[in-house]
């Protein structure tokens, strides 16, 4: 008997394989083609009845309680399948919604939204990022504002890029309610049911991946009336709640392409040791021996140093250094190995005859959502400058 | 007034961005999607009116007659749309299949064969791959195979990613004459029209490109019978045959995806020019400048290479060993320069609104296809040791 | 008060910053020029006075006790100077002897070898590599041979790269005395005091390297007779119990080599910030920023490796996978970091007037030394074959 | 019979082959331990006995006069020895100021100071580099300054990094006579004897390369008067000169550093063509393979985009672009080059016992001298946007 996150880790693991997978490469990892919601509903049924729905959350919302080192094997194991995390309730943006709601929503908040998400009942976006010139890799450039009238507030603004907003239940929605586009104060969060009179759910953007329920969409916030318990937390704190969902959310991502590009990596390495090509099996051939072994130190530092990122969030740290250079590393990392893994498969590599190719279709935005790798680097490099010219060591 | 090539560069650029580009994006470069071999017709016919159809063609079969340098202009003009190289006919594999007809053929094999083909009046296709375990990366591995019989040869034999097959008049078959499966000699091209009983086209592989018009299909030979007139060249020389098909047919590659590559590199440098992020151009940061550099240090390095490589070509060499580097190069320099395009885009570089997305889609197997970078850099290797044990320079 | 480790770290960057940075510097790093042994003696006086001597040896021989993740810290402190590890004790090769002596040798040898050396009496050397065609990056192609004669062994052969050879008190010898070259079985290790007849230490590689004492030397055993009291552990066991030290003498190299590398980006970062250029300080250029971000992301990722590394050895695993990957990670990984901060140290980065150009002449060796890091890609590439094969979990 | 150029190229491999190799593995790449000027007037009286002295300058200066192409040959034979291009008289900065005054200079001062200098006569030094915060990776940061006073000019103000300047015969200074630090105008070039009172060269800097005859030294000048005809060209057109020089520089540099790439790469195939591991020659190796084949395209690589720049330079263009990308791209790929090299011959590859290592030590700096990759980097993005922002193809 192992500890719990290691007995979810095994029970995700043969979950997945048996339940989630075959629908996964039947539909190449498009989750609309799958049956979108309904599909969901089925899969979390399954899920649930095999002891491996949400991991993540909390006992007294029907999860099983796991800080974040713990977490990182059961979502590592969703994420194997591009339909995993759905299946689990540990996807991008649910997850890290309920961690924020989890630490910041109101008794009232989480019984109306926290619960039902963690749940399964309903689905939720976090509409955050606008269309230029507004909040995209620089939050601060918000521009959506949220005015204070009697008894409520009135939201108006764009939003692009919203995952999942397509059927959400709810929206937590960032606005401006102090400072200028460009400042970094005055930002505040609000809970808005998607049935809200001037909720406008647009287009969907033609994004490359397509395992993401609900799509990346645009949004309209039409002169939106909330009350005042729609603000999440306190008024004007926006973007330092915004830091709270990031770190955590970040490590997620990170463990659930993990899990992905491990697919990718173990496809490849069975694929080329039962092939025989130049008078010997693929798999003992030199250039293919530097893919894998690339492969297995690129996993072998992304979960490395996701690790130390999670240790410092478990122990209540904000984590902003180690999980921006996780995500970085990760990002970058993970997508060498499913490249490496497509080359490894020759022309099967870039077909969908084998999962590969869906995967470094679904793994390529990771180096782009969630803040591209410049602007990491930027604010990584901005740091490091400050803290070593303090006398500090790197 | 320039050169032929400068001339037929600077109106192939016109034609393309007039003619070709709206329907591509349209379609996002689906060439299916588009209207196919109806589509097709259509654009040759326009490309024919603006004087640009099959620059690298003999005159007497409509062409323009350039060589390999001299083509490099215009076929890169062309691949700056995905539709281009079917628009001027010089996509691949037709083009580079006239190239080893106008070498090989027969007079009547030429006025039977090439001739509508350099004409545009039909497609074709180069059927010399198979499923493992036959020919792939090691084309010694060939099994499909030639029987003497009264009168002609009967073909048999599976292949598979037989580009251009669905909707091809005619096919060039590599087939086993001699030897065995695994050796080096005894292989045969025959020339095999499309209505030959026993030809038989099936699945078209799920390959992450679309642009390729005609697919790249499964395809079987159920005893098919040829006369002799259907010998291309000699009996047992089709593997050199094929060394001839195949350095010209590399560096026209190259040149259609330079050009693919600029576009996406040309509109992501459009795109940072345009915006502004954390107080100023993103051009002007220096992580987007990083790209910019490396971008253009890629491309000059690649149409460098290219050139040494088509000039030995021109002067009547076999070339294996430049066009291979030039090959591997491209392949990978052309890749990075649309990932950094992406990275420069931000969310629309993941997306259909920009066109970086798509290029990113159908340049990826460029460094499988016509040999993965790892065969190419393992035969780079063993001449390189052969070459300087030899007391030759490097 | 932290812990041990943490208050043992803490001191020994204030130790070497007081007393062997400046040593180190104004020698530009070569021991010998600075007084090899005797310099050693006064600067071990020294380190022993503060408190921070031999913090990985046991207590009762005078060291602090440090597990492997304790003694992370201290390590990567000794290495912020080339001259550190030889103060504190914990320098190649002598370190990773007493590991292996600590965990061997019976209790006379301990007395007789052990306690000397970790009290820094003497220093030793781990003969095992061979000129060509013995013992290299493959150690099975051992030629030494013992011989069992009339109570004892006689000892002959030829060893090469002996670091530390040249003033050592003992050698480690490793001899074949079963099987033939190229066999994996059959070695024993020899404890040989350097006194004893017929041990010749020859001439100093002459390696790019000058940091290490004793130098790099190439050896002789000319018919040494040893009694059965100088095998070391078993007779035949050779390659287990080289295995034994291998491990975590890879995880020290690392962290001292991590100290090194710190430093080259601590100086470059303050130069960069120091300094003006196309109108700004450098530190804020983007492609500065660049250098400095992948070098934080590198060193972290190292110590991520280390850690995960360190942890699986103090819980008494062997850790082959993980110090083999940590180890091929890092020796890449810090060549980078110290190389981008010759970049950012411009003209200055390579001469002596910092301290950046000698750590780069340090520490390129490391991807060879210890097994280079092709041996290490194509046994963690074999393992994963099988592992993976067997249906395990990359 | 080969062209002159081929002619030039054989004889100048033969050359170095016997006269210089020999002397530059004795002395492990060290000019001053193998005799400074003294050894270079007699390599260079056996240079000129072989007919292989000077071939890129005119012949009535007693050079062959082959164009920028041409001598890609004979100059990269030369770097195959670090002491080659100091025997055939191609070397830095002698080439490169020779390159100016051909274009620049007056009859008088042809005569007096590049008649000389072609003829090995005297050796000269381009006085340009400042200690920050003067001319360096910015040379618009200028702060020498030349006063124009009674029958001349006053010089005063401090160089650094002035390659060759100690053992010069003359110096070409460069001195603000218009315009502030910071500016773009306002410099010109003074042609200087080493013997002018108030000329002081001072500290060799301790740089990592020795390979370089005269050192990088520190210079000052002190109220240093010469007459107006020690302007070379016109007053205030400094910056437009160092233009003229600096693009043929770029390109001899890469000439010479690809012959000194070309025999590490060469040494390391020999080396592993001759050794066994692991059961086989180690070039058979798949880990070794790939080292040998990306050596071989960076070779090819940096050989095409050099000619493409030199072509340019022969039509009389300034080639400021396709120079600055061949001089970027060839200090990373051959410093690539030298360093794979230094993997495959293991151990020995950081020794002095073959010759890899002492190359990798004095290519090294190329990446920053003649502008760091980061500077250029700069300016190809900056040229990037403005071109295409302009609608020009890339």
């Amino acid at each position: 008997m192992g500890t719990l996150a290691e007995d979810l880790t095994a029970r995700t693991r043969a979950f997945v394989a048996e339940h989630v997978l075959p629908l996964d490469d039947e539909h190449d990892g498009d989750i609309e083609a799958a049956g979108g919601d309904e599909r969901r509903v089925a899969l979390q049924e399954a899920a649930r009845a095999a002891g491996v729905f949400a991991p993540q959350v909390a006992r007294e919302y029907g999860g099983h309680g796991l800080g974040m080192v713990d977490r990182s094997g059961p979502l590592e194991e969703a994420g194997y399948s591009l339909f995993g995390p759905i299946a689990t309730n540990v996807g991008a943006p649910d997850e890290g919604n309920m961690h924020m709601l989890e630490a910041i929503a109101s008794a009232d908040q989480r019984t109306r939204f926290l619960e039902p998400l963690a749940r399964g009942l309903v689905r939720s976006a976090f509409a955050m990022t606008e269309p230029a010139p507004g909040a995209g890799a620089d939050p601060s450039a918000l521009r959506t504002r949220a005015v204070r009238g009697d008894g409520g507030w009135v939201i108006s603004g764009e939003k692009r890029f919203i995952t999942g907003a397509d059927g959400a239940g709810f929206f937590i929605v960032m606005a401006r309610t102090g400072g200028e586009a460009g400042g970094a104060g005055g930002a505040t969060m609000f809970l808005v049911p998607a049935d809200t009179p001037g909720v406008v759910v647009g287009r969907h953007l033609p994004t490359v991946d397509r395992a993401m329920i609900g799509g990346h969409c645009e949004m309209r916030f039409e002169d939106v009336v909330v009350g005042d318990d729609a603000v999440l937390g306190e008024v004007d704190l926006g973007f330092r709640y915004a830091q709270v969902r990031l770190g955590p959310a970040r490590m997620t991502h990170v463990m659930r392409w993990t899990g992905a590009a491990r697919r990718a990596h173990e496809t490849a390495v069975a694929y080329v040791a039962g092939r025989q090509a130049f008078g010997g099996r693929i798999s003992d051939l030199g250039l293919a021996q530097q893919h894998i072994a690339d492969n297995e130190i690129d996993l072998a530092a992304t979960r490395a140093l996701l690790r130390v990122a999670c240790e410092e969030l478990d122990a209540g740290g904000r984590a902003s250094e180690s999980t921006s250079i996780a995500k970085t590393f990760a990002a970058e990392a993970l997508d060498r190995v499913v490249d490496r893994s497509q080359q490894l498969c020759g022309g099967l590599g870039v077909t969908a005859d084998l999962p590969v190719a869906k995967i470094a279709r679904e793994i390529r935005p990771f180096r782009i959502y969630d803040g591209p790798s410049e602007v990491h680097r930027w604010s990584i490099a901005k740091r490091a400058v400050k803290r070593i010219t303090n006398g500090a060591p790197s």
